[in-house]
């Protein structure tokens, strides 16, 4: 069976030694959470997610979920009673808005625990995940009524929510749906058409279940510009807030996945259901967006959440499975061969995924930090900061970090050997779950064209030349310190890189399109190692100074320097390498002929 | 359901305007196979695997094996009677041996074969696979008696073969292996102990099967030195070979696995099972070489057959579907969307499956002439240098082609989306199967540390020189000609990065055997690269010289030539990366304490 610890280290030495953020106690969010309460809710989210979630990671891949011939679905023993725990513990509305019964917490905090949730379980971690998706729709574009309906039972976790957006002929494109809303006299619609791959669609866990709704009113524009976005819960709610009617959305069928077999994936079949507007009319995607932009650094973490647990995994395999002895001579001269550790391929698969995860959980964090800093700094220019960053870096997070994450987790069960392609050892479940979030929340060439297409240029390059200046900024103030040098000139050279790519972009994506699209996967790439460059200097120079302030017989602070070498030596090369492919432009990617492939 | 047209015209291409096998016919397996006996080959060939094998695979991925409690193992619906149809075709001794009532066929035509079945149902074709391991073993180890007894049987597939080596304790490490085998007076042995992930270990195809197990005979010397190979058949064989007794080997289950479903993968209990030595006492692993290094090769034929297969579904779809315009403007203005076939980041995921599948095929064909120079070349040098390259480049094939055959099946799955994602379009057992070639055979990490500790400085380096001078060979005898520098150009470029690779490793890797050991996997892949910028170069020059020769109108070659340009910009820009990783040394890789990890 495998196992998992929350890396909880990790997360006190980024929120403390490289993010400070007590800086931050201007907040509201981080005023009511000094850092003695934050370790509280980390430890004592670790053992939920220890105790709770991770045993039954295996057992939902194993039994998966089933639908029954009246569309009720049971989930994999187990998860039920789980949830139950989950909302009982309140961890449902953690960063959630106290005016609905949230606690507020600062998103970091929320951030640590979704990946902490995601590395244990993620397939659990998705129906309380696609519930906020819902709650933040609906916290932003709900009228009041809606708020008081909805809000309450969503942040406590008595409903789940979901989100409906794909159908059979379309996905990616909305422009496409066919899923229609029909007025009625009472200003509420009826739905019908079907939606499918609807995570969470359906379950046992609660008695009602917030569908947001992706459907076009009759009457309304073609394309894009003719969506709107309903509520359409599984039971109708009367006036009172109790539970009245079912509405007329049923499960039609469990999809077969090649993984996270523990969420129900539902084709959702509406006839006539009865829907409630949210927001305006035909302007459904924008409403959609504030739920997919959260969904999608969430999806993010999932890849890294993958890539710890299986390393964690894999760690341990190697230093207890003898095979061979090391190159160098015995390491384990009294046992029949050497722990597998020693071997220098399997740590360069190990040190990968370590130098990764490091380097990911604090981009992570700094970007968490920037939501925070949007929803509550009182300084306009901060906030718009954070928005410009926040809006950047996403389509980063989701990509670069899902990419990684199925390539990390893969590379970890090729640390097992055989025993990791037969089932028992859960390596191949965490490959096979990791592969879903390359995939859904807009696939990732999607993520790479909404970074070239859309935030690079925004505001005339306002965020991306934010970034610079920081990256700028930061070399000049530390140029001087020895210790840090290597760090320093290496993010200099891949800031130079990156402004290079941005630079061939802007000139040749404009003069054609195709430009942009040929270079926006090798471009991502490369920004994401900018992105680790930079948070590996972050901790290196943090690891510096907790050395000097007390911290030097302390071998975390040495390794975390090691580890940022790794990146430096062994992975950031793959920087020149995206950055010549994307030069080399359109034409080599778009020649051939259709009809030649 | 997934589809399959076997590549006739890539094979064609390959063996007459590449490879122009017509100037072999001086080898016995050439002389009795001219190119329309060959044509005839493979067009019955793609007959058999796109009719009979292809719409078995997804059949075979849902219904797995099914062992019952006596031992015995019902394999999916239809693959008991396809493999009858199999070996009534006289597909099983393609290339075996006349002697033993083979058809002694060239080895290259055997690949294009293997190929064709891999890419149609690879579970089914490990059955047939493992028999031609056994038949290579005893073929080049055994007696005339044992020759006499069991290659005609498994020349014909009446019987079929397994290869024994893993127990649950030892896999890359044989040193470790504990079966036992205790002479006999009769002059058999007595084997008892477990057998691991033994791929078709057992099922209703034949009334015998032929095993071949590695055990320690009592008293021999422990670690490598004492391990001994032995013919272990289910069913005894009595002097008239008529099938006698039932022997002492029983299967105690089927593994769960990640893929190959349709593949019985067992563990085998020998309980005082009779079992004759095949070679030397204490031989055993010189033995099981020679059916290792031909099952590599298989092996990374199956990476490229994986990547053939998903990529052609992912073409057929990317063609179909229809979601967003062009960036360019729409290109099926009459309907809803552009096929996303005209979206450059779909292009990208194609291309680089394309130009990986033709590049690789070259070099297995490649390869494959040169182990039909080894087998039957009159002169003796051209056999040394034959089995000088052979050797060199398995571990390459078996490596490069695996892991990049895995990260395409995986791009294509990528290219429909969701869709992908679920097991009905066949996308995820493509990628699921194409796994396991990773790790079996000798995971990749194992064939890294073979190519550099062991190919490469075998007999004072002679094998890499010889490749590097026919490189440099081949560019100075080309340099003038204009329409094929750009390959030529890119050709000397990574042969001068891959000997620049080759010198480091020779300079430090002796020194340091970590350096060797660290460098091992980014040295594989810069070969592979450079081996398939040749292949490119070599495919280029038939192309341009068929274009001149009548084919100017036929949008073939010049497909070629614009996908072999895609290879050079946007495949070889890693070669760099790889030589920059390599060349960072063991450092990095092996700073960091155990106990950090």
């Amino acid at each position: 069976m495998p196992s998992y610890k929350v890396p909880l280290r990790e997360y006190r030495f980024l929120l403390k030694d490289v993010l400070d953020i007590g800086r931050y106690s201007n907040l509201p969010s981080f005023a009511d959470a000094p850092m003695d309460l934050i370790d509280q809710v980390l430890d004592e989210g670790a053992k939920f997610c220890e105790g709770v979630l991770a045993p039954l990671n295996r057992v939902g891949d194993e039994h998966g979920c089933v639908r029954h011939d009246d569309g009720s679905v049971t989930t994999p023993p187990g998860f039920k009673d789980a949830y139950k725990q989950y909302i009982e513990a309140g961890w449902s509305g953690l960063s959630s808005d106290p005016a609905f019964g949230g606690q507020g917490l600062p998103y970091i905090v929320a951030l640590a625990w979704n990946e902490m949730v995601a590395s244990s379980n993620m397939a659990f971690g998705m129906y309380p995940g696609l519930s906020h998706g819902a709650y933040a729709a609906i916290h932003t574009h709900g009228d009041d009524a809606q708020k008081r309906t909805y809000l309450p039972k969503l942040v406590s976790g008595e409903w789940t929510g979901t989100m409906n957006l794909t159908e059979p002929h379309c996905g990616t494109d909305l422009s496409l749906l066919r899923t229609k809303a029909i007025p009625q006299a009472d200003g509420s619609y009826r739905i019908t058409g079907q939606k499918i791959f609807i995570s969470a669609g359906e379950h046992d866990f609660a008695p009602n279940i917030v569908h947001l709704v992706l459907a076009r009113i009759e009457g309304a524009p073609a394309g894009t510009k003719g969506i709107s976005l309903f509520i359409v819960p599984k039971v109708l709610v009367n006036a009172d807030g109790s539970l009245g009617e079912r509405n007329g959305v049923v499960c039609g069928k469990i999809e077969e996945k090649m993984g996270i077999h523990g969420n129900s994936t539902c084709v959702l079949n509406y006839d006539d259901a009865v829907g409630y507007l949210i927001g305006q009319e035909n302007k459904g995607l924008m409403a959609m967006f504030v739920m997919m932009n959260v969904a999608r650094l969430g999806v993010g973490l999932q890849g890294l959440a993958q890539s710890e647990v299986a390393y964690q995994n894999a760690v341990i395999y190697a230093k207890d499975r003898l095979q061979m002895r090391s190159l160098t001579g015995a390491k384990n001269p009294g046992g029949p061969a050497d722990p597998i550790i020693v071997h220098p391929d399997v740590r360069r698969m190990l040190m990968d995924a370590k130098a990764f995860n490091e380097g990911a959980r604090a981009f992570a964090f700094w970007t968490a930090l920037y939501v925070d800093l949007l929803r509550g700094s009182p300084d306009e220019k901060a906030r718009q900061k954070a928005d410009d960053y926040v809006a950047l870096v996403t389509p980063v997070i989701k990509s670069y970090f899902t990419d990684k994450g199925y390539a990390n987790a893969t590379n970890c069960q090729q640390v097992f050997g055989g025993h990791g392609y037969i089932e028992e050892h859960g390596m191949s479940q965490f490959v096979r779950d990791a592969r879903i979030a390359q995939i859904y929340e807009g696939a990732n060439g999607i993520q790479a064209l909404d970074l070239v297409g859309r935030k690079l240029g925004a505001n005339g390059g306002r965020a991306i030349f934010a970034f610079f200046n920081e990256l700028d900024d930061f070399v000049s103030a530390h140029e001087d310190e020895a210790e840090l040098k290597e760090f320093t000139a290496a993010l200099a050279g891949v800031k130079a890189q990156l402004q290079e790519g941005t630079m061939w972009l802007m000139q040749n994506g404009m003069t054609n399109f195709d430009n942009a699209g040929a270079a926006s996967h090798d471009y991502l790439n490369l920004f994401g190692l900018a992105a680790l460059t930079y948070m590996w200097t972050l901790q290196a120079k943090a690891a510096l100074a907790a050395k000097k302030n007390g911290g030097a017989s302390d071998p975390y602070y040495g390794a975390k320097l090691t580890t940022g070498r790794y990146f430096l030596a062994r992975m950031l090369p793959d920087a020149g390498a995206h950055l010549a492919k994307l030069k080399s432009g359109a034409e080599p990617v778009m020649a051939l002929a259709a009809e030649a492939f």
